[in-house]
């Protein structure tokens, strides 16, 4: 008796915040085409990079081989431009033959004999973005069915070519649908972008319940510019959006691009850091085949995921703009650690910013400091006055421990950190 | 008496084409503090960052051991805020004691000790931009007295402060003053982008006889936006910029800052490339001595560094603006050589840009083509179809040789190349 209602409530729990899916408690994590390779269907003139299944054959390897799989980027998605123009005689979806001669369903196995899985898209109007065959709302139960056969382990369902009236109708009812297959299908919404992101027009409970992630606002280009507009939207309006999310449901502020061509070592390091903050999806539109060391080493740093992917599913939020262009952020995280984040939206030099705990609200108390970029770890109590330098466009982002109860041996080594904190807490 | 006419001819040719102090005769090269290090005279908390001296002995040291020197980065530039905020009991500029205790005598010393050149800072006006004792007309004499005593080898002469009329006054004072000295002082003048860079208020032909380069617009940043702006203003009006630019007289797009925190990599070469095709002194902002190996390279070029600093003298022109958002430079260079650059302004992923050299106006001939970027060199006959693959934000820069005159075995690399170049000509 007391196992059944202990099961009553953990389900009634899940139905009550999160899509019943059981799936993505953390923001699920991998690769993504659409950013980087877009809709290039030239495989005669542009193999290597055409959309085709030795795309993302190629991509599965490397996540499988270069340690990506292991640190959690295990979602290998297929965006827009994959399907064939025509659906079959049976009124199914079907991959365009040419570019992936295998189908679905082989490529669907070869990422589940790595540890993988499979991520597919489709669109609520007739036509996809890409001007392929839509998911509309006559189509949504076959195509759920298709690729709960293909063993497709994620859905992104685009809006483009359709209204209002219709998302409104269609986004459940592709989640009913996926969830009848029986089959676990992670569920991607671009749903809200559509409609400004913001209540009354979007109802983030709502979408709680049927959505796993889902697309707050517009698609990510290979540039800084676009990374600030997304940042700025997202933390001028996290008021609205950090109760959106938890485990099981999350907003998405488009993929990782680091590793293109577009941003610096210290604005990858920035997206990382913010996204981290933001409990945000972690999907890489990039070329692993050929990505640099340093950017890689940015992606894979364990301490960053380990802040994203923190269990208690908290989003964080900004919590001071000073008028330098220093801002800061914080995420509450699991056994009373947090993270912070100073970023500098200077364009001259690294700004040297001086500060205290407990001005960032931290209370009474020793707290050690990881330093997310440089691996330095130092103790600072909650009155310390510290200077933090910022590059331009950069971060320093801290994992902080819950504050240790003084002992001597602390007491020392914390006068002893004044000391060198006063010189410079430097990131490069 | 022949020899007479010839010295005669040739002294009036540089009266009226440039300044006649002999100097620059391909745009200077070397380091300058202003982007990276701006106006930080707190040397007790940022010991290392300060504007000081040895922050030039730093930089100086760098430029002599690490291959800067030798490639011809050989100018050590002080900017603002380096002075005392009194003049002497003298009334002349004095260095402030603090920061400079050696004082700019001993530091040009140091310079010509190691192969390099020192040069100074000053301003119009009766202050700095930074707040500093300007040097206004009635100083002008005795500041350019005290460069030339202290053995500098360049003055940039700022125009804060200063009115239109005190700068029509001052700017041709302050030529002849240094030059009354007797020693060869590299002039820069900020004058032109006080006045809007243009004609009417704008007079090149007076500009080449006074200065050996010229600030025409404002100061860069560090960003890829402040690349875009400056590279937007230059070539939407190189009708104008392209017959001032010659030996001894450089227009001046501000300086590089390759291996800060603002660009990416392929952002880096563009600046790099373009200001090669502008002819652009190559002063770098950055700190040299933890500039990373990828930045370095770039820098460190030789052969985008042969084109900028190629004799004839001739600033390069944008000769195509594609819908796609690809432009094409042109520089011509010595021994009917020249050098194209492709440039993207996308913001997707690589543009594959079909062309052939006669739709860039290379007339017939088979042409040895030598990748700046990729070291890689083919032939390619001017009727040739290929494709350049162009990063977003980024660039393919090609050294051209003279047409070759065909033979058989030319013909034969060539047949071959076109089959190779059809695939694809990449940069990443």
């Amino acid at each position: 008796m007391h196992f059944t209602v202990i099961v009553f409530a953990s389900a009634l729990s899940v139905i009550t915040f999160a899509l019943d899916n059981g799936l993505m408690r953390t923001p699920p994590m991998g690769w993504l085409a659409w950013e980087r390779f877009r809709c290039d269907i030239d495989c005669e003139h542009d193999p290597k990079n055409c959309i085709s299944e030795s795309l993302f054959i190629d991509m599965a390897d490397r996540l499988a081989e270069d340690g990506w799989r292991e640190l959690g980027y295990v979602y290998v998605n297929i965006d827009d431009c994959w399907s064939s123009k025509e659906r079959d005689q049976q009124g199914r979806l079907q991959a365009d033959p040419k570019r992936f001669p295998g189908g679905i369903h082989k490529l669907a196995r070869y990422m589940h004999d790595r540890g993988l899985k499979l991520g597919i898209y489709g669109d609520m109007g007739t036509l996809t973005c890409g001007g392929y065959p839509g998911t509309p709302l006559d189509k949504i139960e076959i195509d759920a069915q298709t690729f709960a056969e293909w063993e497709v382990d994620m859905f992104k369902y685009d809006g483009c070519w359709s209204n209002a009236t219709e998302q409104e109708q269609g986004y459940p009812l592709m989640s009913k649908a996926l969830n009848a297959t029986g089959r676990p299908i992670g569920y991607s919404c671009s749903w809200p972008a559509y409609q400004g992101g913001l209540p009354p027009k979007v109802n983030y409970s709502q979408l709680g319940e049927i959505c796993n992630l889902w697309r707050n606002y517009g698609d990510i280009d290979d540039s800084w510019d676009s990374i600030l507009n997304i940042i700025d939207w997202f933390f001028e309006n996290q008021e609205v959006l950090i109760p959106a999310a938890g485990p099981g449901r999350w907003n998405d502020p488009d993929m990782l691009i680091i590793g293109d061509f577009g941003l610096s070592i210290d604005q990858s390091r920035t997206q990382m850091a913010l996204w981290a903050i933001m409990a945000a999806p972690l999907f890489m539109s990039n070329d692993l085949r050929t990505i640099n060391s340093r950017a890689r080493s940015i992606l894979q740093n364990k301490m960053v995921i380990g802040i994203n992917q923190d269990p208690m599913g908290i989003q964080g939020r900004r919590i001071l703009k000073e008028k330098s262009g220093i801002e800061v952020f914080w995420r509450p995280l699991s056994n009373n650690a947090s993270a912070l984040v100073f970023f500098s939206r200077r364009n001259d030099m690294p700004y040297r910013y001086p500060t205290t705990l407990s001005k960032l609200n931290y209370t009474t108390g020793s707290y050690k400091i990881f330093d997310v970029f440089t691996d330095k770890t130092t103790m600072l109590k909650d009155s310390t006055e510290f200077v933090v330098s910022v590059n331009p466009t950069g971060v320093v982002m801290w994992y902080i421990s819950a504050p240790a109860k003084p002992n001597h041996h602390q007491f020392y080594k914390r006068a002893h950190f004044i000391v060198r904190y006063k010189e410079c807490f430097c990131t490069s």
